[in-house]
């Protein structure tokens, strides 16, 4: 452990990377010859190969999902909050697994890949993936990692879709799963801010059809206007008044190229730093997932049906002010698991966050959170 | 009449202009020398003229707020619903009007207009105007028709904001305020959808700072991204749910050039429907003269303060599933009012539809405003 790292940080973190050699069939009919996908891990499988946690992330998030790269590194991965000794994904404990995904920008195979059979990258010749796709080639590291069954599968919106559908195509590999500020399928309004997004980096005209490495460009205003409106749906209107309410950062300017308003400033700065570090052909990915995601369509649109087989636990945890996906969404699948008898804790956490508040350090989020774990943690103890 | 028009039509209407040579002071500064204001009237003026209501149009509205240009017209003004022979805004009592607002693009001084300096379009040179210029400049309109008093000045969603301004400019000019589906300044998200809005405009690159005239292009996709923006915010989450559900166009296409699902396919189509007939410079401003509207920051942000001065009623609708401009938006003019004994009606009319509810024939709401305006018109009898 490093001396000027927070003492309950998993520290400095290395990732690694599993070659697959065997073809992958895709839900789009297509197969990805070879594939490769990087992920870190933070903790210890114990003996038996019991206590490993398959972390899943979200739309803009990576592997990277605790710790740091550097002593320097000024932010931590993404879920830090709950990852790390003594907290709910308690390092002392599990043996933390989290991946990229497939058709991501952060290391595995993706749009930016070069494609074997054109010696070019990808570009919009990768292949749509889904839910389902990242669940069997998430399988596929499992069998090489020797982890039978995991302890739990766990992620936060589209993260946690990918815990449900885990738990749905694979349920003896996994004894819980953790879904949290996560919805069933997506709404008719979540598609249209999807398809918003998307129209918006398919206008850049540097997006060339996404073949824009072959121009050395990228569609970063499409892109920064895509995450500007996505950072809208991910705040509440409560939490972005408290943030910003309408205060000037000076006169009005009355002037276009200027910014007015705090919020203007805070949007414009999101989705610069955002494109800097992110692939637009991935955004476009991500959110057809997304919007693709529908176990309950495999069964004739009823989600009991879907959820009549798995074998898990489940911990469902919404969050009050979150209008991306309401807390009624998880209720859908709370609903669906009850029907089924099925094992299932579901907490609505008071919490003025919106969306976010997954990523937050809610004491009340944070202490269910741990409870649960704890219980996890037992089971996998010798 | 025209036979083939709806009988409870205003039937054909022309447009009329008029024409400022005196100069225009501006909120941000500027002085515009001269500007021309197109609109349209309904029903007849009555020898007191006391029966004129001014009806004041939305983001993308205009002049044209009912009856049909000709008989081929397939759609008729924007607030057909509400005004013609026995609707709210009855003709047959009321003599209305509707103006095209400074910077629009439907015939008044805009960005497209010439400006006599440069000989060219004003383009990004047309200044940024605000609700009071508005309500300035139409009160010079209502001047040159010779009506000292408006019997009402009604709007909905920014046309409200207009007849609140109305209302404490000049609170001897109107006798009633109507304000429906308002808000009294934006909320931080509200800012924050518009500026993504902006943003997509002019990352358009044939948006040219806005001088787009001078080079014969438009910044068409910018502008179809921001109009399907806010379609999304115009309906509800359950308008969206009973339109359109998840309903898939065919199957997944697996491709980002095609259409999924129905949302989509809506909001492609009222993306280039609407660049068709409207400016994105118009569009530009209208959001910003959005941004600007706080009545109350002129009374140290304290909004009673800034009503205590009005003397008109004032009627005020909301909308239950108005998520843009929620109930509680019209209930903070209402407390206003409340605090200064001003005399006010309150209605939240249960409707799925949205913010576009204003333009709908609800029942509850089509009875409340003519029972409303059934008096505003027993006081204009002489």
């Amino acid at each position: 452990m490093v001396s000027n790292l927070p003492a309950d940080s998993v520290g400095l973190v290395t990732q690694h990377k599993a070659v697959f050699e065997e073809p992958l069939s895709l839900d789009c009919g297509q197969v990805l010859p070879r594939y490769e996908l990087v992920y870190e891990t933070y903790g210890a499988l114990n003996r038996d190969r019991t206590n490993a946690i398959l972390v899943c992330h979200a739309l803009s998030g990576s592997h990277h999902a605790a710790g740091y790269h550097s002593e320097h590194d000024r932010k931590p991965g993404w879920w830090e909050t709950c990852i790390g000794p003594g907290k709910p994904l308690d390092t002392n404990r599990f043996f933390i697994v989290c991946v990229n995904n497939l058709g991501g920008c952060h290391g595995s195979t993706g749009p930016a890949t070069t494609n074997p059979e054109t010696g070019k990258p990808y570009g919009d010749d990768f292949p749509v993936v889904t839910v389902k796709d990242w669940v069997r080639s998430h399988s596929r590291l499992a069998d090489r990692m020797e982890i039978k069954q995991w302890a739990a599968v766990a992620g936060g919106s589209l993260g946690g879709m990918q815990a449900l559908q885990w738990a749905i195509d694979f349920p003896q590999r996994l004894r819980h799963a953790i879904v949290i500020a996560a919805a069933p399928r997506l709404s008719a309004q979540n598609i249209g801010f999807n398809e918003v997004a998307r129209q918006a980096i398919m206008a850049d005209p540097e997006f060339h059809g996404g073949r824009y490495y072959d121009h050395n460009v990228s569609p970063g205003r499409g892109l920064a206007v895509a995450r500007m409106l996505g950072h809208i749906t991910y705040l509440s209107d409560d939490a972005m008044r408290a943030k910003f309410g309408r205060d000037l950062r000076g006169k009005m300017s009355y002037d276009f190229d200027e910014v007015d308003f705090q919020v203007e400033s805070y949007l414009r700065y999101q989705g610069q730093q955002f494109v800097q570090g992110f692939d637009a052909n991935t955004y476009m990915l991500m959110t057809k997932a997304l919007d693709y995601f529908d176990p309950a369509a495999d069964y004739g649109d009823d989600l009991s049906t879907a959820l009549a087989g798995i074998e898990c636990g489940t911990l469902l945890i919404s969050f009050s002010s979150d209008w991306r996906f309401a807390p009624e969404r998880s209720v859908e699948i709370l609903r669906a698991l009850l029907d089924n008898e099925k094992p299932v804790s579901y907490l609505e956490v008071e919490a003025t966050q919106g969306h976010d508040a997954f990523l937050m350090p809610i004491p009340r989020y944070i202490e269910a959170f741990s409870a649960y774990m704890g219980n996890v943690a037992q089971e996998c103890a010798p």
